[in-house]
C-alpha cells in the first residue's frame, strides 16, 4: 500500500457512499439470514457485528465520529493528515509494520477521511480479527506523534493536494463550488484542507486532535464476515475495552447555513477540458436533519430524475435529444449537518452547454409543476432498492452502510426501517419536495470551460 | 438616541472608514500645529491624544480590537450585540443613565461595530471629559448582565436584521456576494451576524464575550478635541488606569483566504428592484497585509478608476458615453486581513448593464494594459490628499483614523508617514497592482436586477 498513492481515492469514498443509504434489509430473504447485533464496551465504544458466512473472511473497521468538518478554524486538513498519520509507528509497533502484517496475511488495508467521520479498515481471514483488533487498538492511543514524523508526513499530503487538487482544473472548480455553496456550514472546507493551512499544521495540532478525537467512546467498531457476536464481543473486550475513555465530548453543533436568497455561480475556463461541463446544487436536508420522510424523498427524487439509464434526465437528454453525453443527479443523504442535491451535464456532439442546462431545468420545472405518476415512483422504488441489493452483496459495503450511518446520527434502527420508509414516499411528497428544494434563483452552479491557449 | 435607529447606520462605519486612511500630516501648514501624543497606561490601555483647540469640545473615542471577523465559530453578531449591551446597566449606573448625562450637556453619542473593531464614542464640551471617561471606565467592566437584558435586547437586533437586511434585496445580496468572495477568512460573515445564530445567543455567550475583550489592554482611548495631552493622561490614569488588566490575548490569527481560482457570480433578482446594478470585487492585501508600497498603491488605483468625478469610469461612462447612472470604485484598506477592492455601474437610459459592465472592464484592462501616465498619477494624489484635508478638518474624523488605525495593526507613526508613502507611489506600481489584482477571471460579481411581479 502505499500512502500517496491510496489515500485520496479513499478519501472521497465518504462522498460516494453519502449517495445513498443502502439498506441492511431492502432484499427481504437475505435479511432473515443476517441477524446484525450491536452493542456498547464498557468504555463507551459502540459496537455493530454482521455476520456473513459465504467466505472465511471479515471487515474490521473502526469508525471516528471526526471529520475536516469538526475541524478548529484556521486548522483545514489536519482530519485527513491524522489519517496519514495514523499509518506511523506507535510505541509497540514501528511504522509499517501493520500493514506488512495485513499483506502478509493476504488481506488490504486503507483509511478514508470525509466530512463527518475518519475511518480505518482491514479484510482479512476471519482467524486474523483478532490480531486487526489488536494493532487498531494499539494506534488509537499510542501514536508516536514526533516532529520528524509530522514533517514527512505532511510534505505527503502538499504534494497530494497539489497532484491531485491543484493540478486538476476539474477538482479546483469543485473546492470553490462547493465553498460558494456553503457560506457558513463547514461542509464548505475541503477535507483535503486548504493549501496555506496545510503547511501550518504542526505536532502541537496532531496531538490536540489526538487526544480530543481519538477514544473508544467517539468510535464505532464494525466487523462484517464470517464471525459471532459473542466472539466478537470476546475479542473486543480484550483488545478496545482495554482502553480508558476520553472526556465526554461536547455535541456535534456546527454553525449551520442561512438561507439562500441568490443564483450563484463559478467559472473556471482552463486549456486542459476538452469538453465544457456543469453541475447545479441546492442546500437539501440530510437523513440526521430532515423531517420524517423527506431524505428518502430526495433519494427518490435524485433517482426519477436523474439516477441512471431509465432516469428522466438520460431518457430526454442523451436518448431521444441526443444533446447531452452525460447527465444525471444525485443527493448525498448520509451527512450530519444540511448536504446537497446535485444535477449535472455535458454537451454531445453540435449541442450546446446551454441546451443541456435548460434542458435539465425544464425537467426539474416538470416534476415541480406536474409531479410523477405513482407507476414512475413505484418503478423508481423498485430500481432504488434493487441497487443496494447489489450493494449489500459486498461485506464492505455492508461495513460502510452501518459504520457511515451512525457516525452520521443515525442508529442501526434507522438502516433497518430504511427500507419500509423508502416504500411509504408519495408522489406527492416528491412534487413538494423538487418545488421546495431545487429553485433556480437559489442554486449554485459550477461551469468547467475549455479555454484558448493564452486567454485568461 | 434611539439605539435601534441608530446602531445599524454605525455599524457599517468602519467600511466608510476603510475607503481611505486619512492621513494626519496630509497639510503640513495644519499638521505643525497638530502635536499628537500617544503613550501606554499602566493596565497596558493605548492612549492617543489629538489636540484641537478651535472649539471647547472633545471628542472621546474607546475602541476595542474586536470585531465580527472575532467572533467564535457560530456566534455570528455577537460583536455588535454587545455592542448594544454596553448601553444597558452597571452596577453604578441605571440603563440609560449614561445617554441622559451626555444629552443633557448638548453633546452626542453613539457606538459602531465592524469586521476588526468595536467603538464607542461621545462628543461633547471639553470640561465634560473626565465624566465621559469615569461612564466608559465604568461599562469597560462593571455592566450588568442578566438574561432579562439578553432576551429584550436579542429582540432588537433581530429585529434590526429583519428591517435592515432582510427586508432590503440590496443588502440581502451584498451578503451573500460577500460570503462568496470570502470562502474561509472571517470577513465573510456578516457583522450583523446570521439570522439563525443571532437568535441562539445567550448570556454566557455575552458574559464569555465581555470578560475576553472588554479589558483596558485590548483597548485604545483616542481624545481629540480642546484637551492637552498631561490632562488627559492624568484623567485617563484616574479612571481607566484603575482597571486591572485582562488575560493577554493571543495574536489575531484568523484563517486567510486561499488562492482564487474562478469567476463568480451572485444574482438576485426582486420585484422592488428598479434599476439593475452590479458590483465586482477582488481580494487584495490591506495596509495590514501589504507589501511596502502596495496598499497606497491600491489607494490610489481606486482613485485614479473610480475616485470621483474626475475619475476614468466616470469620466468615460456617465460622461462620455452616457450609459451609466452610477459607477466608481473603491479600496477598503484599513484591515487586519486582506481586504477587497471594488467596482461598480448601473446603466441610464437606453444602455444595458452588460454594456456598463463591459465598459468597466474595458478601463480596467486599459490600465492594466497601458498603465497611467505621471501627470494622471500626480494629480490623483493631489485630490486624494486633498480630500483627506477636509476629513480631517472634522474633529472625529481625525479621532476615527488614529482609532481604526491601531485597531488594525498600525501604528501612530504608519498614519504621520502615510503622505510620504502615497507621494512615492509610481505609474509602474499602478499598472502592475491594476494587472495582478483585477483579473476578470477571479472576480465575485453581484447582480442586481429587477424582476417582474410573480417571476422567480
Amino acid at each position: 500500500m502505499t500512502p500517496t498513492g491510496n489515500r485520496l481515492c479513499a478519501m472521497f469514498l465518504g462522498v460516494w457512499l453519502g449517495l445513498g443509504v443502502i439498506p441492511a434489509a431492502a432484499d427481504t430473504q437475505v435479511a432473515a439470514e443476517t441477524k446484525i447485533s450491536s452493542f456498547t464496551l464498557g468504555n463507551g465504544m459502540e459496537v455493530v457485528v454482521i455476520p456473513d458466512h459465504r467466505a472465511p473472511i471479515a471487515t474490521h473497521m473502526v469508525w471516528y465520529k471526526v471529520g475536516s468538518a469538526d475541524e478548529p478554524p484556521g486548522k483545514s486538513g489536519i482530519a485527513h493528515f491524522f489519517e496519514h498519520l495514523m499509518f506511523k509507528g506507535t510505541t509497540n509497533h514501528a511504522a509499517g509494520e501493520f500493514d506488512r502484517a495485513v499483506a502478509e496475511i493476504g488481506g488490504n488495508n486503507n483509511a478514508f477521511t470525509s466530512y463527518d467521520y475518519t475511518a480505518y479498515f482491514e479484510t482479512v481471514p476471519a482467524d486474523a480479527l483478532e490480531r486487526m483488533m489488536s494493532f487498531e487498538a494499539d494506534r488509537m492511543r499510542n501514536l508516536v506523534l514526533s516532529d520528524e514524523v509530522i514533517a514527512t508526513e505532511r510534505d505527503v499530503v502538499l504534494e497530494e493536494r497539489r497532484s491531485r487538487i491543484d493540478n486538476d482544473p476539474g477538482a479546483l472548480l469543485d473546492e470553490e463550488v462547493n465553498a460558494t455553496l456553503w457560506q457558513n456550514q463547514p461542509y464548505r472546507i475541503p477535507v483535503i484542507g486548504w493549501m496555506q493551512e496545510m503547511e501550518l499544521l504542526n505536532r502541537t495540532d496532531a496531538q490536540a486532535f489526538y487526544d480530543r478525537y481519538y477514544t473508544p467512546n467517539n468510535a464505532v467498531l464494525v466487523v462484517a464476515g464470517d464471525v459471532e457476536a459473542d466472539a466478537v464481543k470476546t475479542m473486543a473486550e480484550r483488545t478496545y475495552g482495554r482502553i480508558a475513555p476520553g472526556p465526554d465530548l461536547p455535541p456535534r453543533e456546527r454553525p449551520v447555513e442561512p438561507e439562500q436568497n441568490t443564483r450563484r455561480t463559478v467559472t473556471l475556463a482552463d486549456e486542459r477540458v476538452s469538453v465544457p461541463s456543469f453541475s447545479m446544487q441546492w442546500v437539501a436536508p440530510s437523513y440526521n436533519t430532515a423531517q420524517p420522510g423527506e431524505a428518502e424523498t430526495m433519494d427518490l427524487l435524485a433517482e426519477i430524475l436523474g439516477g441512471g439509464v431509465r432516469s428522466r434526465l438520460y431518457q430526454e437528454l442523451v436518448v431521444r435529444k441526443h444533446i447531452a453525453v452525460s447527465t444525471g443527479a444525485s443527493y448525498s443523504g448520509t451527512m450530519l449537518d444540511d448536504t446537497s442535491f446535485t444535477v449535472y451535464g455535458a454537451p454531445v456532439g453540435q449541442a450546446s452547454l446551454e441546451e443541456v442546462e435548460k434542458a435539465i431545468a425544464a425537467e426539474i420545472a416538470r416534476i415541480a409543476d406536474e409531479g410523477v405518476s405513482t407507476d414512475e415512483l413505484e418503478k423508481a422504488k423498485k430500481r432504488f432498492v434493487r441497487a443496494t441489493i447489489f450493494a449489500r452483496d459486498r461485506q464492505s459495503a455492508m461495513a460502510n452502510i452501518f459504520g457511515s450511518t451512525l457516525a452520521t446520527g443515525g442508529s442501526v434502527r434507522d438502516i433497518q426501517e430504511w427500507p419500509d420508509r423508502i416504500a411509504k414516499v408519495t408522489p406527492k411528497q416528491v412534487k413538494t419536495a423538487a418545488a421546495r428544494y431545487l429553485v433556480p434563483s437559489r442554486s449554485t452552479t459550477g461551469y468547467l470551460l475549455p479555454l484558448a491557449k493564452g486567454g485568461n
